[in-house]
């Protein structure tokens, strides 16, 4: 089991929309640069770094040195931790099946609304 | 999508660890009332009811009143959109591998500290 302490570390890092975009970036480009993250937000490189650093605290990104550049990944398993924690087989099918109906109407709303 | 703001209730309501073994309690006995859960905990029952209140707004407990009692279910549904924003088949793979040698190293390390 997850520690408490890790537990909240986890979810305090979890609870900040920046964190949460990097997350997102960095699952659709696995090695990307500190450099090309930043350029993504509108605030300083400082403060993505601080943010990432609250990231990797809590498990959720990995980085290793290529060279002068320091490459990011996501590490999906503190978030298979909390996934395992509160569902079972059942809960899952059900979860499943209710979030597939909203995403596609999220969806369908979203084409609608392009038009 | 979810939004950033209901991202955030989310998150905070998972940051305590009252309001997380508040989740552990209800999902392994559905239908638990307030008065039954408060007994759980060492903290008064207005604590309890104000955890409650956190993990409602957030979506976690959905909640019913059944004769003079409100009874409290687990909705996993905000779990399951944490784990399929960051996840997908490939790395809930690698994840259910990893996760699952972390788990039965620490049954097996649980079970000789019982010896």
């Amino acid at each position: 089991m997850i520690t408490n302490e890790s537990m909240d570390k986890l979810f305090h890092a979890l609870a900040h929309e920046i964190r949460r975009s990097i997350l997102d970036i960095v699952r659709d480009k696995p090695g990307l640069g500190v450099g090309e993250l930043a350029k993504h937000f509108d605030v300083s490189r400082i403060a993505v770094m601080n943010h990432l650093s609250v990231l990797s605290q809590a498990g959720l990104i990995i980085s290793g040195k290529e060279g002068r550049t320091r490459c990011l990944y996501l590490n999906v398993a503190p978030i298979q931790m909390i996934y395992d924690r509160w569902t079972d087989d059942y809960s899952r099918y059900w979860a499943e099946r209710m979030t597939s109906i909203k995403y596609n109407v999220e969806n369908a709303l979203n084409k609608r609304n392009e038009k």
